[in-house]
């Protein structure tokens, strides 16, 4: 048996990061992981993840250490999980690949290519070369579209939750040529409120999220700009609205399609088959079944189903994940097995 | 002060039904309401409404009597409330009307004048002529729409929530003709369980809601027709997509429409407030405020927000109700009001 | 008619203030209430309360304007209600009352005779004379036991949720002597979490309080202190355990008791009915039916059911309120109409 | 490596049995598990599992095959799990062992040895001399209390979800004899949705559940007589209250203990510790940190935490656990370990 990888996770005291570390405790490919935190987070270096999340305890300590490069390169670790805020990820990064260890950013700031889309994070291309170079070597890591390019990838950047949903409900259909762009995609997501991050306010409060729903950055968020680079589309093609659901996690998108020319059920049906052939991690129902929040909670799944209208020209696609999983941890780790060369569902079955 | 009107209801044990005996226990101008069962209930005519619903218990007592037309016109009732199934609805409106008593019907048994919508509820205008007369006779008890028909109404055919939601939405953009029918036009409407009735399904079950979302009924929800119907569309220009929230109660309907000609924000705010100019129960949001349905729970405000698209050719529309209000016994108590020449908001601030 | 009172709220941006101030503003016999900020409040005197709580809007505009006294009594505010901290409370109820203005608190500040339970609060006698003077005036505002000390205070300290949904369920138990007081009394509560307060923390985050249940406080909880201060008992003689529920609002309290004596249940239900009789928001409910959380919500009921032991011996009563109702603006309501020598239901039907 | 383990399971498509089904499917000593339907259950031979339970899907088919002893035996089936109503579990236990096959039964059917607490379910030893003879032989399955008599157990009386938590909350304060149960104490215990089964009922609707909390079966809840047998108490000696909660899944019972004589924390830590020594699942959690439901859910973990009063005197226990794993699936699979000499966590972390 070889020798089992060596792997770091800054931020593990995060929604996705806690998510993250459970999985990699699991793995039968790493070894335990070595939990980082960084210098400007409160506690000290004997703070012990169990303590924090009392689920995780009776299976021994888990304790945060400084985040010192000398350290994790004389531990030998060769890849590092990043699940930080994006304005930290886009300073880490360089320095991690700057010394030799690979990684997987959760975050948003490796994602983008284009420039305008960076903006909204407010990066600024010039404001580091070095960041302006490695945003081009960066590889967009949904396994089901960039399976290619993720093997030999040093930075994986992590999609995000709303858009892993959407581009997969929407690429067979782009890239069979059949959908109308001209007439407009709609995409309406809805996601648990661990989506929204563990920082307590005023919108995560318990009372302001039970028995409610809400719409938050119509045309405004930050994840359009993947869904539109990753389906070449353009932000005036598609229309996306994230809402927010009273439930802890899951996410379901809707999604409204025109087709160019009336079609059948069944041609639908093979369409999305074909495209995801061997792809371990999406489910396509068999219509009329629809996929369900509760059907690919604590899975990595992808559950993909969809209505055509009698007409044959409008189609209606769901598309549900659970957004720490396949919208976040578990998809890191899956592209940490393809980094790896191991079999993509290691780990995560 | 005149005499306060006598009223009736048939269907108390239902939510709606429930909703509604509860306003107007309280509403001034109407003695208590003469609670109905139907024969084939079960229980005996002995049955005390706080007995079935402890939150009533404390103010008197509620027995339901059989439903008996010459018992209610000695009584002297005038107008009848039906929460009933619509198949029940369709059976006794006639009836109803036959022996001189109007009547509310909460159900989608009177609201469709098109056969090919009715249709879908079974119904066949040869079975009965005078049910085939009495639909061309009823109102669609919008009153935003309907102000003019529902004063002399007979039969006020009470909309269905998601209609009433979806419908209020998209009016004055139709109306002012600014709508790209062409594109096609998106209802994605999210609704609380209540919504569902009261009969206990697996569906229903507290374990397949809790922590879930699904759609469902996409392309062939009853209420399409009323939509098409009221808004003058055919069913192929707008796609209706309803969604089991697990809250509940309350409606979030997000609809997606592209404007013939690019506008301005200000623009359309103006064609909303023009439009529900002088109409008490629908509240426009200033953008980029948006509603959300906790603000309109218990309250019979359908309450309407937008985003505009940088392009100024897409429009998002929020529109939130309380499903059990709004979405049904209050509008059924507005409608009341109406028929009675009172102040539309009387008994429901 | 008599004038209508004239009144001030401060702290209606809380969940008890904006639901205390709902209340006021349907309340036939008081003018619109004068809504207050402190001046340590951020925002500006134009704040609307209508622009922090959406559901409010529709209905003209909820200025708040900052705290004066000498533009209170301009006014002709006779009555205030604190919706505060209770360190503030503490603070202002003596200037209300040198101002010659009534107050009803809804903190903790003055609920309490005994110096060890004030303790617990932070507050000693010695650091204010005044505070010292009018904690002996101040009424414990629970009109089910102090109907004839509430009309003439200056100063009623409304009780805490907690507080309210025990006392009321011991009471008549107590009053009777029949309870065994040397095995224990013990009182398991459960919350909503709107009784934590609007304060966004780790605790109160959404994906902290759903799916979940937890206890708090056991042994060092402050409503304990007012529970045995009313109840006349030590503090050795009843174990509270208050749990916090994931649903918004609502209280239930059950509590255990040993009897002295074997009874039967129909002696158990005359002791509480004789106790409640005429007291108009005490439900007491018929063995075997027991209350429920949902059906006292948006009332000021306090809804009380038990179940006596085969044994004749033990007894498990069931007490249920809404914590924001009859546990807090509600009860608050119900004390000014008793100091006014209005109908106790006036304005909470 | 030795042959893996042939079992069976009846009820997959109940709640315990479907999580059951799936440790039992990631389980590395046991074979893919038979999934058995009874005859009188609906559907035919060809109904998947999957079908029923689209989380299952997209890992092969799940077929459910009849109930047929002679097929179990033909196929080599050493192990059968019942997740069926007592009623049918009382029936085939005995035909199992007559063929020769183990048994863990999730239902009540076998776990109580007196007659009185065995009447409740209506099991009459004088129906069946086989039924009586067999109650004789199964041994109670709680590993934490009886792993001396489960590794040898030919039936295994899997116990109850609040069985569980009460009995491992008590039993080491009962087995040092520190507990004065001349005080009386009190179980008040709290349960998702999922304890009470799958079966629709307006009990279970989620309008019922959601946004409130009710007591139920007060003094007789069936799994008082387990708790009492297996802590050798009487039936007057411990109330017990179990409450329905709006979640899925978890249990969370807070117990109350009067001490013989006054105590110090550590003592109680120590009694605790010491009692669950070596026992993998049970955690005992160091004062004054609580457990709550969340930390224990998806796992098989009983959580202990407590909270001695300032007098010494008074003790309350806090214990969670997961109603389907330790309180059902997880249990039975640690139960298959004992029965067959296994580590008693495999399959379970």
């Amino acid at each position: 048996m070889p020798a089992k990888l060596k792997i770091a996770v800054l931020g593990a005291t995060g929604y996705s990061g806690l998510e993250l570390t459970r999985l990699l405790l699991r793995h039968p490919r790493v070894e335990k992981p070595v939990l980082l935190r960084r210098s400007t987070d409160s506690g000290d270096g004997k703070v012990n993840l169990a303590d924090l999340f009392p689920v995780l305890s009776g299976n021994g300590s888990y304790p945060l250490q400084p985040l010192s490069w000398p350290s994790l390169q004389e531990q030998g670790i060769e890849l590092l999980f990043l699940a930080t805020p994006h304005e930290a990820s886009r300073d880490l990064v360089p320095e991690a690949v700057g010394h030799g260890i690979r990684v997987i950013d959760l975050s948003g700031a490796w994602r983008l290519k284009q420039a305008q889309h960076r903006a909204i994070y407010g990066f600024k291309d010039e404001d580091s070369p070095t960041a302006a170079e490695l945003t081009g070597k960066a590889v967009y890591g949904l396994p089901e579209l960039n399976a290619d390019k993720i093997p030999a990838a040093t930075i994986v950047a992590n999609p995000g939750c709303y858009a892993t949903s959407v581009i997969l409900g929407l690429a067979p259909l782009l890239h069979a040529d059949i959908a109308d762009r001209a007439k407009g995609i709609v995409a309406d997501s809805k996601s648990g409120v661990s989506g929204a991050g563990k920082e307590p306010t005023s919108r995560t409060h318990f009372v302001s999220v039970a028995d409610n729903l809400s719409a938050y950055g119509v045309f405004t968020h930050r994840h359009l700009g993947e869904i539109a680079e990753q389906l070449n589309l353009s932000t005036n093609e598609i229309t996306f609205t994230p809402h927010l659901l009273p439930i802890p996690r899951g996410i379901l998108s809707t999604i409204y399609v025109h087709l160019k020319h009336p079609m059948q059920s069944g041609q639908i049906e093979s369409c999305y088959r074909d495209f995801y052939k061997g792809r371990r991690f999406v489910r396509v129902f068999q219509t009329p079944k629809l996929p369900e929040i509760q059907f690919s909670l604590n899975t990595n799944y992808c559950d993909l189903g969809f209505c055509l209208a009698p007409d044959g020209q409008r189609l209606v696609i769901v598309s549900c994940e659970d957004n720490l999983m396949k919208g976040a941890a578990g998809q890191a780790v899956q592209n940490m097995n393809l980094m790896n060369g191991w079999p993509e569902e290691e780990g995560l079955l």
